[in-house]
């Protein structure tokens, strides 16, 4: 069996809609359908999900809540109008919504039900619809499906315990309809995922059930072997290893959320990644180990911006036991994660990224002088505007030649490599450049793995 | 001026001994000499030190201690015999050796002022020496020289203090002849330095009395580009900074003791490397600063082995804020230094050096499983028998290509690179690899970079 998750862009509108249902009649293994809210439908659109948070805006501050009121409930009522559908749906979800801002008081709690109603009310007219056509559907709450998690708003965590109530839908003869993004708190109270967290639902309830595939419906067709915005028509990419995925997602594949995989990636199930456009192609597989071709060691090339190197220098440094455990105490009492540590024999390198900088509110200087305090460096230098390159592929372990390759294009298009990591994983190389040179790394990269 | 220190090969029989009486008479800028104890003569030969630690050995187990004393005495006499001096040094040696057996009951206070013995006598008669044949010169004890150092028997370290006195040497007008390796606990006790510490008492007098340079004695004349028993004729370095000293030191460059030059280092004191049995040559130059030849970026290579790595893979590893601080803790509990730390996205490798491990007297299952239960790893892997091979070089942040060099030519002998490190520093970069391949890697890269 399989369970198939839509994205936002696959449900936007009727018409999508109706083609989201051809591919769910044309293949019975579709046991459970997870549904995203309606996403854009043409570039200056805004989603429901955003509507639904300004609406929690204006009543938070007091504003006249009609307004977006009347654009969400529009949005519904156009798509239940094109599929033919009663009208009387609109008027419950406007009875819901209003239930919520009148009886809701907890200000986090009202905008995580206002935030799931997108894709509750999405899983409803979806279910509906697919009645309608004679293929009988049963819309599933999260919580009648058991997604019982932790209640933290906006943040839910599932609680272990759901996997064995989850499981039971395995043996409902209905196909089964349920809303992304959100489950229920011990207490009975909807909280959601972190954004994107549709994708969260559909992993939890394949692992639940142990499907055979989790499908990942979107709007793009493959995972792709560079981005290609940056590289023109990248090779598409039929299968990776979820830890190929993880390094590649690192550094902008942005096709998943990042946490969204981890049920089915611990069950060990296939995710297939594939187009709502497009039902014909295949998509990208992702596996937990797939056979290697001695031909084409790297799977993926991606690059990142925002990164700051903190470097430190202290004669005999490799001397003090714990001198390294004792500077990254430092970060981690600020709050700050840290990428990677390359280390020499006197010094030693902190990488961060600048949005977790940011995001602690803790200023760099307090670090650096934090530092200068506690360690006592002789010399203590920081690089800002730095990208990581990240060169990905299962067949790394296997090809003496793949770091050579990389570094002679580097050095034939006179990038200097800052700093380069290669762990014992062997799935990836990192290097570090200035971000001025990214573009042109990953394309010199792509060219010298992918058009020899 | 200069101060000079001359190594136990260069101090091992009279002849020696004459060699570096005409270094001293030839130049006169030399105004402190600092020696060591008598090395070995031929290779089956033991040096007096370890003739020393016998003596204390069967005083501590209660044996005879005549025989291991009338051995270094009986070196000494021969010495002193063939050098023409008054035989009744001897006698004032025997005289002080029996009463440190007599009196010093604490066994590390009487281990520690055995074997500084060395030392100290060869200091009286290297002085005798050069008096007698009209170069008039003054044997100075450390506690004379001012060498106060801390209460720790065989790892003393100098108290800042004692350049204040130290400083006062400048203004003796007489040539002083100083033994090395150790110094006066404030107390006035005798306390060693670690093993190898003629070089640190050296050291010490360089930068107290602000020397122009640091000359330092050994039977080698250069420092060389690679290790002579793996290259044959490897480069001669002429002149290398402090930190391509200490990188390649880190990796058996086996010169200097690994703290010897922190004195020096700090202030910004060259040190001359020079061989007793070739003073015409002008040896390896030991700097700050040094201007760097684009042509020739890398100044050494050098290899270690005996190294471990152990391995960690974990879903979403590097969104655990913590988790390298937290794994690095475990080692610092355990008393385990750490030497390298290469980190994917969802992977980190800790890289220990065997013998640290031994030392601490944990075994590498504790550790394992302490990681185990603190972290809670997906896998963890070990790997033993790894070398790191070193390529240093100032010149390295100059170049592009210097990397490149290396892959390609560690690609090309099919050599298989398990993890590279290459710090911001960029003096160097370090590859992990099986120690099988060591010194075919060494070879290769080795010709890369020298015999292009």
């Amino acid at each position: 069996m399989k369970v198939a998750k839509f994205g936002g862009s696959s449900l936007s509108n009727a018409e999508q809609i109706k083609k989201v249902s051809r591919i769910i009649q044309n293949d019975p293994a579709i046991r459970i359908v997870v549904v995203s809210a309606p996403g854009v439908r043409f570039p200056e659109d805004i989603k429901v999900t955003d509507l639904l948070i300004d609406l929690y805006r204006c009543q938070s501050n007091g504003e006249d809540v009609q307004k977006p009121l009347q654009l969400i409930l529009d949005r519904y009522r156009d798509i239940i109008t094109d599929l033919d559908l009663d009208e009387s749906l609109v008027e419950t979800f406007e009875k819901t919504l209003l239930t919520y801002l009148d009886t809701i008081k907890d200000p986090k709690r009202l905008e995580d039900a206002l935030k799931s109603s997108g894709e509750d009310f999405n899983a409803q007219v979806m279910s509906q619809y697919l009645t309608s056509i004679g293929n009988p559907s049963k819309y599933v709450s999260p919580k009648e499906a058991g997604i019982i998690v932790s209640d933290e708003p906006g943040n839910a965590r599932l609680l272990s315990e759901s996997y064995e109530k989850i499981a039971q839908l395995r043996d409902e003869e209905e196909l089964l309809i349920v809303p992304g993004f959100f489950g229920y708190s011990k207490a009975g109270d909807i909280v959601t995922f972190s954004r994107g967290g549709s994708d969260i639902t559909g992993a939890i309830l394949a692992s639940g059930v142990d499907a055979d595939v989790y499908e990942n419906y979107t709007d793009v067709s493959y995972i792709y072997s560079a981005h290609p915005g940056i590289i023109k028509n990248p090779h598409a990419i039929h299968e990776l290893t979820y830890k190929e995925m993880r390094e590649l997602a690192y550094s902008g594949f942005g096709i998943f959320h990042d946490e969204a995989l981890e049920p089915v990636y611990k069950h060990r199930i296939p995710v297939m990644v594939r187009n709502t456009n497009r039902p014909d192609i295949e998509g990208t597989m992702i596996v937990s180990t797939r056979e290697i071709d001695a031909n084409t060691p790297v799977t993926g090339i991606a690059g990142d911006d925002g990164f700051i190197s903190i470097s430190i220098e202290k004669y005999l440094l490799n001397r003090e036991v714990g001198f390294t455990r004792r500077l990254l105490q430092i970060f981690d009492d600020f709050g700050v994660s840290i990428e990677h540590i390359p280390t020499g024999i006197d010094n030693i390198s902190v990488i961060i990224r600048q949005q977790k900088l940011d995001e602690s509110g803790v200023s760099l200087d307090t670090i650096l002088n934090k530092i200068k305090e506690v360690l006592e460096p002789e010399e203590l230098e920081v690089e800002e505007n730095l990208s990581l390159i990240m060169v990905v592929g299962e067949g790394m372990r296997e090809g003496v030649g793949v770091l050579n390759t990389a570094t002679e294009a580097l050095s034939q298009s006179d990038i200097n490599i800052r700093m380069i990591n290669q762990g014992a994983s062997e799935v990836s190389m990192t290097f570090t450049i200035q971000s001025t040179q990214e573009e042109k790394a990953l394309k010199t990269l792509y060219n010298a793995y992918f058009n020899k």
